[in-house]
């Protein structure tokens, strides 16, 4: 994909929308910030501390994770809806 | 269990709504905000320091612990509901 | 009392409501947020700075507080009320 | 009087609404936010800075004082009315 | 005037209302937050850092100022008016 | 352009409404805040740290960027509308 | 001119409303805030950092800038409105 997230954003290949995955992972739908599953298509430099170095980014390309989606951006790309969030909203890593 | 919290989350395998626990803790109702009882199933890594250390975790796996569940996300992985929240949002350990 | 509370926080066993108590201290209910006494049961190891390092508790074991219980959370301990409040919220020590 | 300030609180006692003080003071009722008058009955250490040490307290005990009781909790005792603030409410020192 | 400021407020003693002053100045009344102008009376020894020095004061006693009296609270002494601002609040020196 | 923005901001060329691009982009509008297409016509120096310094822009003129357009400000020179927006706005480059 | 600006702060004299610049700049109505350009008749000292230096103002008198002007507070002075904004509300300097 030809889409390089700046700072400490992600891009997200969002899930089939209630999808159970392979591992047996649902996400309810009582939370109160229904969270979402996807895959990690592009990653950020990290975001950059005053000193200009980047803190380091804690997930990477491939990694399927969960996020909230409150903070992100949805787009479209070649058909494919993904989402743009910042590293901060992804909450864990399955696998 | 194969998720792995980022940062400073942890994921806690929420007790039975209004149980007395066996070392009789009780959540009474006219809190504000009502606190719930839990076992940590998983901990993160630690919050990221601006110099790139880490803060130490304050829970540790197995850990019976309280904590409001106002800032967390529910999901449910193999059948069994967990919640993912952030370690300040845990209030103590019981034991 | 079996709860380490987490961090800067505090179990306060709270007086019974509206009482006077033995030194002459008064709640007076028109405060904008009244405040409420108590003896505390157990402390927290003290907030985390960034650079590991803790900051000390100003409160003990055994200290009769005075404290505003909007940031708390009450739990039932073996049939006693107890909150659980971040050091902060403790205004005053009473003796 | 037994109660200690904790940080950078502040007790006052409360003059009487409304009064002129000897000095000629008299608070106007049509600020936003209507300052009063009283005098220094405790002084909490200071503030806690982030490496241990503490700020200087810019009031001392018998300071009369105006202050906007917006942030402070009124407590009784021994059948007095006092105020429990914190030292960044009051505006200035008369005298 | 025995009032004396702390940190960084500042006493002002407002000028007449809808004033045009000697310099031509006036307020004008379409402003978001109307400015008001006034003199200074009395300035405080400046905000405290953390390392317990003090940021100095951008005015002096007599300095003829504009600011914003939103953040004020009015006091009356000896049958004047005067207003306790912080010293951001001031936006400039008149003259 | 005779524009030189300030700071960490940026100004952007916004593509025309609800385009799909060669590349294939196309915003969705289910987003929460729908992003927006355009490209980098002049970007300031960078954010002034406090030690004087300026941390480094993440884009650069003539990049083809996705932005959330909430925080920016439209003007219109020489007959076309530009944006100008804060350089944390920009979610990502693409190409 | 005879005003001062503190600080971070800047005086502005606003430009005729609505007016298409010589330079072709045309302030568009659609923008969530409307921006609005002007010369820069006095300029702060900047803002003072913590340990006592100033940082460097972004602006000089005779600029024409755009701004807006939301934060900023309109006066009159010997019969012109200007406006007193701080120098993070100038979006850009034209020419």
């Amino acid at each position: 994909m030809n889409l390089k997230p700046l700072g400490d954003r992600v891009i997200v290949k969002q899930d089939e929308v209630e999808e159970t995955t392979a591992s047996g992972l649902f996400i309810a739908s009582s939370a109160k910030e229904k969270p979402t599953t996807g895959v990690v298509l592009a990653v950020g430099e990290g975001k950059l501390a005053e000193d200009g170095s980047r803190l380091p980014m804690p997930v990477a390309v491939g990694d399927h994770v969960i996020y909230g989606k409150f903070g992100g951006a949805e787009i479209e790309v070649e058909g494919e809806t993904v989402i743009i969030l910042r590293a901060d909203d992804i909450y864990a890593i399955q696998g």
